[in-house]
């Protein structure tokens, strides 16, 4: 037995482990004694070594195998920091808190969806199941969406449309694949690299996000519990010669506010004025509890008012279909756009969203689902009232998911966050929603995640947390 | 009966219709004639001049109605040139011809995507059914997307993985809704507007117009039926200094062109000498037919190449769900940007994606669909052989959906393609496919559409247009 015909064998047998994909069965040992002209023996310890190494496994009565995963050095990605340069965008950490998904035995109210017991499930699983049988399930739908769905966008908006006005066209309609896609090209589009952007403060964190993530510098404005004052708006356009304000006039994410009807009328007078853009977020349109939700849109045929409305959150988190409403050379500038980014949106989640949304079953559903979410807000109201006072509550919103909670000024948030976690409550602290510094210690609760039966000890943790 | 009341009457409920929605019903002549003070005669003449001035509708026995649409006035967007400013990015037509819907009578052969004969459809509508019942139907997935559909992604490339590389883990993937967005996510993160990307020349139409949405520059390196010349792609990443090279080294859309092992293994060795990422399309790993695809991909675990692979084409086109592998802090940067725009993907389209790609029939159904395109393949190379034998084909490919064309030099490209069109014939001038100026006069024909039976009349036609 030689031993450098051992060696010989494994070394021309590394070369060929290192090419074949981890699983491959080497060759036959009557086929290895052949080709390298060794005895059976040398050919068994070469094996014996490759073993050893770790590079393959015997397996008796079958063969030698190259095994799945050999190296153990650490990863090296250091050349990547110079090939990708700069973060200049600095998006923020995608597990930010509206995003996570906490164990199951904690009290969870930072979430930003509805729990599923508000959704319409039976619609939702007949929808999906039809269009799992129907057209949809093979069609490629027009990039700018399915006619009947940008139909019904346009006729919802349409039917609230003043008579001095016209209202908006199917064709007006981009059918998007939620309502973040929406606002990553509505940002692109309007603003730019670069461009400046109105938004109120705070706003929705998803479109801080898309914001960054588009280049877009923003330029906040003060919002309180009854909408930002016009005066300010109308600056801020002069000032800085941006073109566009984003808000949500209706329940807003994270105050609740509504903007009354003079003030949409004000603050339209001051976009068209300004010669500029109002992207209108109706996000909560469908979570109305105690008011009508008005939309700005049905006041302007000019093309000044783009509308937002995502069936998300009220269908399902599974249907993720929007739909843009814009007029003018600024919809074609977005679907264009919207062809770049996504080409177009499943056919068989734009059938399924039509199919719920042209059900009779759904206007019920959206009544029973209100009133469920007007209890759900009372009783949390009712709960941090007796629990925590020292929780200051500016607004009993009249639709939305959320609380929004202004703590004493000598707060330390970060730890009243830590604390409540550490007692098996989740909350998200207000900073996130604000585009540059908070201006307070504010507190973001959903009231319409699982177990409103937790609300009342919920309340006791955040006030024993806050010495209340 | 007193003019100038009737006068006072209409002018008052014109501004009550102008700020009423349409189909509002107006208050009864009862009321009217109360709150005004007028006569029933008076009131009902007022109505009447409404009427006429096309504002409301009186329907007898029931009341009288605000007018749907009243105002005929042409829209006027002028305001809006100022307000978006320059194209800078000068996104293609997004009716360009690879997604245009064509009238059933004519043969077509510009599309970029399968016959639905092609597609598994049991599979499909099995699958979204499962879906429509199951968790995906209401869950939210991970930004990163569905833990089981990641480790799909990574096992299938893993499997092809030589043994001396560590191949990729679950959480090295991103699922993204469709390869498009997967493109303009990877544009936007790794080059970002005003950097450098190096592309074949000619390549996929839309990396072109996600470069473009992404404010990049491309940088064309010219690649035929071998592919491209790893000289000239060291040079261009040297020359330019961009650090990213996208291309479809597997049946290349248009060319068909398969990178052969030793090519793969030069153009890496480039790519990571330069401290470059190479973006691997592997669009068409469904679409082989007598050569085996082998990713690039599996030979690199530095970080280096980042794999794309969708299954919206060979799945379905309702599945909108691609994956994307990265390592190291590049899979971090797209994971942000995919969570900016686009938030998540459907439960239940990665719940579907995943069950039909699990099923042992897919196995089959990708057999069986790969014989049916090789036919097909083989009947349009045969039609054109015999009636448009000056339309040169420089390679049949071994996988992909079409074949590439080069016509006579002399040929006025736009008058054959709508000479072909008015004979009932759509293809698609290879111009679109060119990030730069197009270097002869080609057409791209897909032979994966409907209707296999029109190749040989779809042959003559196209020969009699070019005087064979």
């Amino acid at each position: 037995m030689s031993q450098s015909s051992s060696d010989r064998i494994v070394s021309a047998l590394e070369k060929w482990i290192a090419a074949a994909p981890a699983g491959a069965k080497l060759p036959a040992s009557r086929a290895l004694v052949a080709d390298y002209g060794a005895s059976p023996v040398t050919v068994q310890q070469a094996l014996r070594v490759l073993a050893e190494r770790g590079l393959v496994e015997a397996r008796p009565g079958v063969g030698t195998f190259v095994l799945a995963t050999r190296t153990t050095r650490p990863h090296d990605y250091r050349w990547q920091t110079a090939a990708l340069g700069s973060n200049r965008r600095q998006l923020p950490e995608p597990s930010a808190a509206a995003l996570r998904t906490p164990p199951n035995d904690v009290i969870s109210l930072h979430s930003g969806y509805p729990d599923r017991a508000l959704l319409p499930e039976r619609l939702v699983r007949g929808a999906l199941t039809r269009a799992a049988r129907g057209e949809g399930a093979f069609s490629r739908p027009p990039i700018a969406g399915l006619p009947d769905l940008q139909a019904w966008f346009a006729g919802d908006l349409g039917k609230r449309t003043p008579a001095g006005i016209n209202p908006p066209t199917a064709s007006d309609v981009v059918i998007v694949p939620g309502s973040q896609s929406g606002l990553a090209a509505l940002f692109r589009t309007l603003v730019g690299p670069g461009g400046q952007l109105i938004v109120e403060s705070p706003t929705y964190w998803g479109a801080i996000s898309a914001a960054a993530q588009a280049g877009v510098d923003l330029i906040p404005v003060s919002s309180g519990p009854a909408g930002p004052n016009p005066d300010d708006v109308d600056r801020a356009l002069a000032e800085t010669g941006a073109r566009v304000f984003y808000a949500q006039p209706t329940y807003a994410n994270p105050t609740g506010a509504q903007w009354s009807r003079e003030l949409a009328a004000e603050i339209l007078d001051v976009v068209v004025s300004r010669g500029a853009f109002l992207i209108e977020d109706d996000w909560a349109h469908d979570f109305a509890m105690s008011s009508q939700p008005s939309p700005i849109a049905v006041h302007d045929d000019g093309g000044h008012v783009i509308y937002l409305r995502s069936l998300t959150k009220s269908v399902s988190p599974a249907i993720r279909v929007a739909g843009i409403i814009a007029r003018g050379p600024a919809r074609d500038r977005v679907l264009a756009d919207v062809a770049a980014q996504s080409m177009y949106v499943s056919g068989a989640l734009q059938a399924a969203a039509l199919d719920v949304v042209t059900q009779p079953a759904w206007r019920t559903h959206l009544r029973t689902m209100q009133a469920a979410l007007a209890s759900r807000r009372d009783l949390m109201v009712e709960s941090l009232r007796t629990h925590a006072p020292s929780a200051h509550l500016d607004l009993v919103p009249d639709g939305g998911l959320n609380l929004w909670l202004q703590l004493p000024d000598h707060t330390d948030l970060a730890k009243v966050v830590r604390d409540c976690e550490s007692d098996g409550l989740i909350v998200a602290a207000g900073d996130g929603w604000f585009p540059t510094e908070a201006t307070g210690r504010f507190l973001r609760l959903n009231y319409s995640g699982p177990n409103p039966g937790a609300f009342d000890e919920a309340a006791r943790i955040l006030g024993r947390r806050l010495g209340d």
